[in-house]
């Protein structure tokens, strides 16, 4: 399936972080620094870090096979080991007993995991950043456009386009605060040993695990935490919450692009957005990919979720349901992060199509002011008695809510144009688009570090 | 990722349904049975239909590179259509333009699905076939081997592990009948053009569809169904259903081989549950990749009735959700199917463990009997009383709830041996058993029909 | 919560159904009927059976209190059945040992959730039932209005708004097929005893089981259930499979709404879909509130999924789990059809907003038809580059394809103006409707069972 | 169903946060609060102020009446700001339009949600600390406690039970810090006006919104979030990584409770964890009803992420989807919180049958140890086979592995009792429990912040 279909759902190009071969240099990455933190701790001799470093080369190693013999076991990280047991044996014959010294099978996969992972968070962290910068100078591009805010989509009130932009800059950058404060909680060593009393390294336990977690460039928590796994969970969340927000703005440009509003339209590339039948079609082929990815999405935290209660020191398929899963996570949002920027990047915005639909309206978007200034005059019951009727007047005789009132000498009088300006409406909401202007350039503008 | 980790979550197979060569023939099989349908419908000329028939041999197609052109219209169909036309035209110039005559790619590709599928579901249910066999073998080894039933995972009653059989074989029987049901609605032709009108087809539609839907052994619905994804739903929900059953199944093996317990336990093969520390582990492995599937498998039940209110005539991205995910659904079922046959065919039952831990109750387990018949001597509520004293002196003297009754001289004229064996209460068990037995003879005796 | 919001989300009244007096009355009506199927067997005195009955009154039991002590057990039956034993024993003092006489708490349990649901099913039946004559109330009254039909919401082909309606009729025909066929299988008698050996009944379990079933109205399955889930599942998925074609219907009626199109509306009734601020608005509440459900009900079909694989006789919270889920995918898949008779038969269709949308597109519509036959004369390439140039001046230059094709001396000839007519692609649409609308006659003239 | 099950899934009695009257009072305040702001920025009079505070009485409002009219505009926000202008009408007539000045349903809704959410949070946080207190308490109380450590439920290794406990202790400090880190995020006042654009309060819009959270005691964001539902998916996820550790807790003791292993039970209280039929049983009722709230809680994670890409500035349904769902996680959550303090509070722990478990193994636990022993001087593939022979004869001949190696001349030599010796393993273990005994007592000295 994978060739005709997975350019379709891995825009990102993410799953090369969790390929074969991504693991495979993860799991031996792991055992390599796992022999030199015990050798650095005296636990094991100097030759046999050296023949463990020797030995571990990926491209020594058949994935195939080690995935056929992972059956019998239930995980890759067996047949690894037993593999590169073997090589070690053939450098150093005592060198053997040292590898994978006092670890399981669940330390070098969660350990693994997070190594594919955390790449994966550091290109996601530098995506995030670029579709900021596409969002902040689109909305530098489009400052004072106006259009109409659509609530349960019907026509509201007139907002700016800049303001839907400011709001999704507001939200993203909450996500990178909340990236930010997870990203050591997450990235985090795992050492237990089989059922996680560590009990091969006695006293030097902790140190092992501090000059290994160094190595690998990971945090080292205190316990090991093969029985709580709300390290994984936090990874889906963090990312499902920002493909929540991916999707909505998606789905907000399909909308716009719906050929009776036009008013948003993905970049126009030759051949994007074609019909195998209709040759005038263009169709919000990023949306509908991005969306698509999302639908598939959503179940994958609640199969984590399902997963997480494992029973006692390792569950009875739990923990096995965590691998793809987590790949499949990241994936998806890096899918629809790409589609994002590519979106966002080349969107062709139709203002006078954003007018048109405004004034389509007739008016009616004013309604709430009106009221709201006839109430003064006339008292709330009265001015929204008015107001309905010539409501509902506009709708019958399709003329402007304006010329409508304006034509009524009992209400004339209390009225002024402004009323029916949208840029009246607007105070509050310039400010809130140049505070946020502010904020975007402050967060671009900060050295990013090299981790994420 | 997937050499090293997929072959512990397709035990059975079946992702070769939907390779990129089933797909590719499934797709291809559409264009030349649409445009011999045609042909005989007098839509086209007998040139154009052998034309295409020539040109679309699946391997002359190339899987990567359609993939990738994919992108620009979300679906692989237009690519395979773009390029079966370019061969078609170097057969034979005018046939090009009947090619894909009057349909769309979503006719192609939900086609495609359905075949991809209906050979999965042939296959799942000659395997289903096989489990209900290795079960009803297993029931009749083991006719009358007692064991203790758990309630909330603690001791209740005497059962007979006959039972435990027979319930199972009993919900297989009911998939069965489900399948069979489902069968013709879902494995139905997908054909309506653009937009579901069968605008090209004109007064020959009906005729089109049926001389297609004939060729490619599916049945025939009055309408296209492109809109309504009730057949992808209902497939999906009689996967999930069985394999919720075979969950269960794997679930009770794996508690039941718990050490302490110690009753069942999968076939022993040579490196079968090893660890890769421990040597003296024996895991449940079938059990632990067969829950682990199902973890993953539950979200795509909800993935598909997320996708399934599609927007209009083509939804925006809740179509192009489905297709991996109906793969990934039969992938799975699949997969548990797999194992349970494995684990039911060379299950290693210990019948002496099964006494032991009846014993093990201190014939509380009878508790429930000797109630009811003390009540009837002193009524209930004294009854209760007396029965509650009993088995508190049970756990706390550790002596058999027998030994404490009938040392009461107040008790012991109104019961009797009998209510402390076992037998007595298994007088229907006896009777479901053997009726479950005949049924199951039966239902295997039937004529398979070929397809199901 | 539920004075104030559990209008928003039970619009059909379902919760009636499993309100705590529905409850009550189920289970006791079990217990009743259990004691009398008993009696009749030869297992307890009349004089039980009838003490029994009298005692069974529904409305001399106290839920609260009932409730408060359901929590040691788990369940309210334990307490429950305490209590009448309690009411019986003022009656007959012997008798008190005869109620609940071979039962467990999940026979009376599942048993009352069965008949719960099943009132609710029937009432659903009766409900589709009037949908299903809405709809075809309304293909009737516009026959042959025309609507540009929408994929990836772009314009794609003209089609009938009625064969929009027969797409719905058609899926909705196919879901009453299946309640029929998963009706018995449904709705069928839980008799198990403590752990599904019926061991208190002896040779009469089965006498009993048929007994007790026939009372209730009930199928007799010949094992029970309280291991295999999968009739709970599939109730489960034949509600949540009809809802999702609701959420369809609903979904398109809002985007059909939105004042751009201005195709269809809600009902318009006083004050229904206002706003607290704008006085103009119009919202589509109906579909809002419909997807709201919708939204909240695709979980429940994973809870179950989740909760079925029970640990050996009885879960540890699977089953429990199952409850208020059953009951509230009852009252969103009730209130959303509610809600569909409502909109369906007060839908505001704005025929002349259908017309003017559709000659929006400029005749690009007509574009695929034109190339079809451009291509019989040019070849495909050729032709398929001719639409592309005119389609992109149609965009550019606004003006209709078919003045700048007609405009052009070399294809002028080889086209007509029944091409640009949507009539001409609608040949096929309109015996689809027609018989579709012969086939909704024919089942709504089908004399309705008494049960569903 | 209420009275009869609810008492089963809210043991924690967290319903109450979101009851009618605690909407209604959340609802008022807001209201209230508004008017005081906007007063106070001099957007309204002083007399308007004072009205709507005076007529804002919640006991003054009709739940059941709000309820009915909410249907109309589909939240009940719409009716109680009506139900409040006439009141305040009453007492000062040109008040009333000032009532929800500047505010949309949305804002009002929102608000209150998150007012509601903060009350049952600062519960959480209390029972959170209650639940660490409790853990710690046991931990201290047996520090040494041996126990084997299963992994996919076999007997793996030996460890302390007090290590088990820590690993639960370290995964609940994580959940605090997130808690701490998440607090301000979520808790945020939602103030937009109809579309976001707080049209009515112009250049003052900042103040009144600062003034408006300062009175809420709310942290006040830059921008509204009516758009961006990622706080409230943050505390859905809050929720969810907690209830899954609870589960986990939960599962265990039950598994840990099965009658041959009996190593842990929960606390007895007369009657708790009875059996409708059963006099003997006696049920892990609290994990039960703890894994029934569980499994039902997971998919309303999912609920929230389908129903957050709301279209535009308010959605059809995604917004409605989440007042329930939300109070439904917190019940949930604060359920399984009691009920797990009600656990680990009372637990019963049998140190003897923890003892005699490990026995049971024969040795087999010692087994890794031995092989890396014996690597050291035989060479790992020699010990490896050594090893798996001699484990191989333990199970065959039931005599402990120490008995079997040590009749070993050629292995003797190499081995000393101290492998057999589960405490020579659990050196590091020990430095583990230690530490996070200092933690947890740490954490616990914290002076509460009197708001979570």
């Amino acid at each position: 399936m994978h060739l005709l279909f997975d350019p379709l759902f891995d825009r990102g190009g993410y799953a090369a972080h969790f390929s074969d071969a991504a693991w495979l240099e993860a799991m031996l990455r792991f055992e390599v620094a796992l022999a030199r933190a015990a050798c650095d701790c005296g636990l094991l001799p100097e030759a046999a870090a050296q023949a463990i470093e020797a030995a571990a080369e990926p491209s020594c190693f058949d994935a195939a096979a080690l995935g056929r013999e992972a059956i019998s076991g239930g995980n890759p990280a067996i047949p690894l080991v037993a593999a590169l047991r073997r090589r070690v044996a053939a450098i150093d014959g005592d060198a053997a007993r040292f590898v994978h010294f006092g670890a399981t099978s669940q330390d070098v996969v969660d350990t693994a995991l997070i190594l594919c992972a955390r790449a994966a968070w550091e290109r996601l962290a530098g995506d995030l950043r670029r579709l900021l910068a596409a969002l902040l100078a689109r909305m530098e591009t489009h400052p004072r456009t106006l259009r109409v805010a659509r609530t349960l989509l019907q026509h509201a009130l007139p907002t700016r386009f800049a303001l839907e932009l400011a709001l999704l800059i507001d939200a993203l950058l909450r996500h990178r605060e909340r990236m930010a404060q997870a990203r050591d909680r997450i990235f985090a060593l795992q050492l237990g040993g089989a059922v996680g009393t560590r009990a091969a390294f006695g006293a030097k336990a902790r140190e092992v695990g501090e000059r290994l977690a160094a190595q690998l460039g990971l945090s080292c928590p205190l316990l090991p935490w093969h029985t709580s796994r709300d390290r994984i969970l936090e990874l889906a969340f963090t990312l499902a919450g920002l493909a929540s927000l991916l999707a909505k703005m998606h789905r907000d440009v399909a909308l716009s692009a719906q050929n009776e509003l036009g008013e948003l339209h993905e970049p126009a590339k030759p051949a994007r957005g074609s019909s195998s039948t209709l040759p005038h079609k263009r169709n919000p082929i990023g949306a509908t990919l991005a969306l698509a990815a999302y639908a598939r999405m959503i179940p994958g935290v609640s199969a984590l979720l399902a997963a997480a209660p494992q029973e006692f020191a390792r569950g009875v398929g739990g923990w096995h349901a965590e691998w793809h899963t987590v790949a499949e996570l990241f994936v998806a949002t890096g899918h629809m992060l790409a589609l994002a920027i590519e979106t966002i990047a080349g969107l062709e915005v139709d203002e006078a199509r954003m007018a048109a639909n405004l004034e389509h309206s007739l008016g009616l978007v004013f309604a709430e002011a009106v009221r709201d200034r006839l109430a003064a005059a006339l008292g709330y019951g009265e001015a929204r008695r008015r107001i309905d009727e010539a409501c509902a007047r506009v709708l019958r005789e399709r003329r402007p809510l304006r010329e409508v009132l304006m034509a009524d000498p009992a209400l004339r009088p209390h009225l002024d144009e402004s009323l029916f300006d949208p840029e009246s409406q607007l105070v509050a909401a310039d400010l809130l688009i140049e505070e946020t202007r502010r904020r975007a350039h402050r967060a671009l503008a900060e050295k990013e570090k090299p981790d994420g």
